[in-house]
């Protein structure tokens, strides 16, 4: 389609990335090549770099290319709280906000039977025994809230509950800054049956 | 802020792409790592090849593997009409709905001289060579509609004209498909202008 089978090739291995259909595909093709040859060959070696040497982390299962994260061989963090989140994204998110000092498990995902997502994949017969050890004091769950996250969520609290370990569950809620008006019925319904005495 | 310094290095790359800021190439990232390390490293693989391998048309100066492109090289196409355009993707984009059997002459840019683009950068003095042949019947002048892509049109037009070449212009007006009400007043002007007796 684009006269060259390089540049069709291109804008074929280009659509791997989320979000890029076939019109940007051609548009980054074309510009890389036309614009920013520096760019697109460094691009070209950090995604190789990144690929060949980013693994799990061995404690919490974020990626990372040490076998041990930097947050989970931290000393200063608090290692006998555990925040739950179904990926490494979310553990970014958690850390550029929260002032949390605990440490994380990362799912990789959610329970999703139909998928073949069950507890094992998850790694969560590995987060029981680490639950096991005695030495985590309570568990934050924050899982998406989707409907596969809250039965992810469910059953994580279950195992903690059966251990006598403390789960919580992040608040949903109207967030801070939305209108009440554009905010959709059933986060209002949860801010409602969430809400709190001042 | 990934945490991981290859992380963050791949998230910068990627922000090499046209459109992607620090949210799209980290979700990209993220992707890639966790369920696509093979579409990754094809994506590195393609980038490489074609930069190490694409160069430009010796005659029309697209993105081109061969000195050659398919289209200069390809003898069923009418070599005296040629098609006057800014980017190797407005070829694809004229190749893919025209029927247009002449060749090219492929800009890449367009007169812009605070950016210090004079003729001389857009090759315009290699297709006066090519007008001086004078086996050219016809140049169609399909540069954007805009200030400078005009600007570049009528540049290229009084070439031809020193030279008795017909110069042509590609129709500019409402879309097909389009409705008055939303099409803006430039555009409707010339719709105006352009009118043909039916």
């Amino acid at each position: 389609m684009s006269g060259s089978p390089l540049i069709s090739r291109l804008i074929e291995s280009l659509r791997c990335l989320p979000g890029v259909g076939p019109k940007s595909a051609q548009r980054m093709a074309y510009h890389l090549l036309q614009h920013n040859q520096l760019g697109a060959s460094q691009l070209a070696h950090d995604l190789l770099e990144a690929i060949e040497n980013i693994g799990h982390c061995e404690q919490c299962r974020t990626l990372s290319e040490k076998t041990l994260c930097d947050i989970c061989s931290n000393q200063g963090r608090d290692q006998s709280v555990i925040c739950i989140v179904e990926s490494p994204a979310d553990v970014q998110a958690v850390e550029q906000v929260a002032g949390y000092r605990g440490v994380y498990f990362v799912l990789m995902g959610h329970l999703s039977p139909l998928d073949g997502v069950g507890p094992v994949e998850l790694g969560l017969d590995f987060l029981a025994k680490r639950l096991d050890t005695g030495n985590i004091s309570e568990l934050i769950l924050a899982t998406n809230p989707t409907v596969e996250g809250e039965a992810t969520a469910h059953y994580i609290a279950e195992m903690a509950g059966s251990r006598s370990i403390k789960a919580t569950r992040i608040a949903h809620g109207v967030p801070i800054g939305g209108e009440l008006e554009y905010v959709n019925s059933t986060t209002l319904s949860h801010a409602f049956h969430g809400r709190i005495e001042l």
